[in-house]
């Protein structure tokens, strides 16, 4: 019986790059969570202990704070490109890396109406994301960019209802007309170029663009309401091939009142943790380039 | 050897509570983590087994979600008042209860510039918190507010130094000039008077009044800095006697790029996880009214 | 420009399920965590918000309880392949489902050195994971049987090193002759056939086997032990086909205690979290079955 | 007004030590999670940023590692004591000081039914803790220690029953006969020397009569079970004067299978996340010495 080596990866996870721009006494800063990560043909260390071929996860977590300096944090999607590139360059047995980033936002504090100089409070909202794939080397490199959010917590307590559903001997739900619809939303959206992007800009287009069509779409599905997420990202941005959704289904349940002489017209809900409901879709432009390894070992998503 | 009951409370913790206004077409929502405890002589349900005195937890949880309907939430605070005051009538052995709340605050999602009538987005800056202690009956009864916030992350740039300090032989810091300083916030402040105060302006105008002091003191120490904060509220606000922090230093270390040529002049740090400094002070008004058990069962301050 | 429905799944996560058995005195329980989701094509849903083909999360949560009883919880295995052909006959425009399970470990409390017929303390160790994916009905139906452990977390003392690795620029790591390791191991095996198998002993001697790897390997990186770990496990058993791990490197870094005039021979550590170093490997069996589905939306591996 | 600084506290929290013993081929190690502080005079540093009286965070953190070689590991307490005194001599304007410790057990790993030298797995059952308080110097010193244990989470499928509790019009809740009692407990015990005392063995012996007491008991309420916890550890124990429990009831709710024709004795449950019930009691041996100051400060409890 013949036993081998199969797909592989190592890295640096969870770097935590805080970098400041302080070129004026108006100071800016990027506050991120940096993973890095190689695949190849590693067989001789797992199998031999030889670590000829092996950059180390510390020589990469050097790296990543060295770049916040010598590449800077334009977005982090053009840093994680310029670190996905350099490893394939620094690990000849390497045949492709993920460079993986959270992001941070941080907000200037007021004072006196005015946005501090060198003082932040962090905004908290949702974080942004970038996966950097880089596969290759020379004129067959291939990059795959996919930017995203997570944990961008909606909620609107009407213009939602659940009816009409398949029914079977186990159903006991009663349908729904008007209910609180609320999510967790985690987003990715895959690029088809990285030329002339600006990350920075897009990024807060598509998150307004879900957020109001969170907001203005009538409800009857919370699958509705992402495929109109998806469906307003790609209209808007020809930039971008592909987008997924991942959304629990936050359930708030009217709390019974009347047992009390009291009346609940969707006023008072609890909030329930487990068990949630939990939807995933793609939304695809016809045409789409090939996703390549884009979404290789990216979590969470179908 | 006698062995008896010493110190006791139950209760229901985590009641999620939301409540929507929906008498216009504009609503509005507050959203609860409620939970409620009673203190008393409860030797029989600890000793026999004897639950006569015992309001259920569970009944405790009805009643959190009634009152958010049948006295509504105008503030947490006075929402908790009513609760604690309530279950001092509903158990006759209770002597005292506790109401603790923590508020996520939410903000109308903008569309077209507009905020939308019915869809929000959580904030996630902060989380709002009121502690609401009752104890006696009718003309002896006390209550205590204790209103407050927790995870208010704040971070400045420059601004900051840490030098001069006691040493002995495991001393090994070096002294800092210029250096990052950030904080995971959390205060808690004591009225003296519930009568007449709008809560919810008291809090904007603290956490105000913080981000203003962290932001403009140049601070010596963390400790200084929370003294300033301390300070300033007090003085705009003499419903409130006692105010007290906690506040990790979250450390953020300039990273050594001297080791690849590269200078880092404050610009480049890795955000640290553990350990961390951890600070907590009080700032009292002289003449301060008697906490009585303002602090009681609070977690983690001195 | 046209643009329509990718690849979508949904269903009802994390159901906490609670079996007691109680044909005798002696109790005994299974304690699972059961998440279900069902893919296919449910673009009316996406698109017209027409639920006719939805089977509500609401209802698989019912089914998910209900099977706990009908079927009962033999091995978190066979639960899950139960409810996943289940749910492929309930909805008609499901192709696939995909059932995971984590199961949490209890022993028995010991009283006068017996193990108590119907009181449990949590075992803590690691969680044992089931993911079953279906697709397809009748003659082709295909049934794939995951396995595995999350957060066994382990330690060796010495008996690790690390060097001879590539260097580039940015290195600045010591090579090591003797260090600690430490992992929480992440491992998921994949059955070639769910005949006959014993899927609670197998666990068992999987798990042991790992350990047992880790212990007696003389480690010259994570991923010699890893790769140690899986050619074991498919020798003994040759039901499984592979195996993948994820396993962090929990880095234990030597304290520098000469700055105080004491010796460090290897004896005080500190623990570490962030950054860590990630190893993520596959171990094959040359001829193994094509995986399929197996490995679909499974979270976190290459 | 006047305004000044009132109770305060200052330390470094979380000191990940991991301390080896390798005098022998048989390593054993302690992993601690250390938590100091020091209280005191400390104005001029929150009013005139004057550090002159401050033994930096940073010292602690070293003193923290150095005192795990200096002094060893025998036990937490005794590590604690060792390091609470040595901090009122290195900061002489501090009062007093507190120690927090968690300690994370791990066990030899067992190859061909023998525990190995040098390798370990985490228990991951509960969490070890003990709170060490020193006030004073000299003569007039005094020492508290508060040991306990944390999430050692338990439950019984039977034996347990609630009613005849108190009904007001809120009370929905219907009484029980036979349910599942669950709780993650947290308990504390204050001593009242620490001549002489072994504090590994009573840990132990402590643990081992909670769970006894919890298995044996028939429990008309989760109070009458701590309480009875409570009562055995003190009858045990003359060191022990009190002894402290926080007890979240986990409730397992009968999930409604009449629904499917199926009948449900106590057989299938849903384990609920929250609200959850939250009792907290103490017990006391009568004549028990003054607590002083062995419970500021210190998380959670009444």
């Amino acid at each position: 019986m013949a036993i081998s080596l199969g797909s592989n990866q190592y890295g640096k996870a969870e770097n935590r790059v805080m970098r400041v721009y302080r070129d004026t006494d108006r100071h800016s800063i990027r506050d991120l969570n940096v993973s890095t990560s190689l695949r190849g043909d590693f067989t001789a260390a797992h199998l031999e202990g030889n670590q000829g071929d092996v950059l180390p996860t510390d020589t990469q977590k050097n790296t990543s704070f060295a770049f916040a300096k010598e590449v800077g944090i334009e977005s982090p999607e053009a840093y994680g490109v310029a670190l996905g590139k350099h490893f394939l360059t620094a690990a000849a047995k390497a045949t492709g890396s993920q460079i993986r980033i959270e992001e941070y936002a941080w907000d200037r504090i007021q004072v006196d109406g005015q946005g501090h100089d060198h003082s932040f409070v962090r905004r908290g909202t949702e974080t942004r994301t970038a996966i950097i794939t880089v596969e290759g080397r020379d004129a067959d490199q291939k990059v795959w960019v996919v930017s995203g959010l997570e944990d961008l917590i909606v909620l609107k307590s009407t213009g939602s209802e659940f009816k009409g559903f398949l029914k079977d001997k186990y159903t006991t739900l009663e349908e729904a007309d008007d209910r609180i619809m609320a999510t967790s939303l985690t987003a990715r959206w895959r690029f088809n170029t990285i030329d002339g992007v600006n990350f920075d800009e897009v990024y807060d287009d598509v998150k307004k663009l879900c957020l109001a069509a969170f907001a203005t779409t009538y409800s009857r599905a919370l699958q509705e309401t992402l495929y109109a997420m998806g469906r307003d990202v790609l209209e808007a941005h020809p930039e971008i091939d592909e987008i997924k959704f991942s959304a629990p289904n936050k359930h708030h349940f009217l709390y019974d009142l009347d047992r009390f002489g009291l009346e609940n017209n969707g006023e008072v809900f609890i909030a329930a943790d487990r068990p949630y409901g939990l939807i995933e879709a793609t939304v695809l432009r016809d045409g789409a380039g090939e996703p390549g390894e884009a979404w290789t070992a990216v979590p969470s998503f179908i």
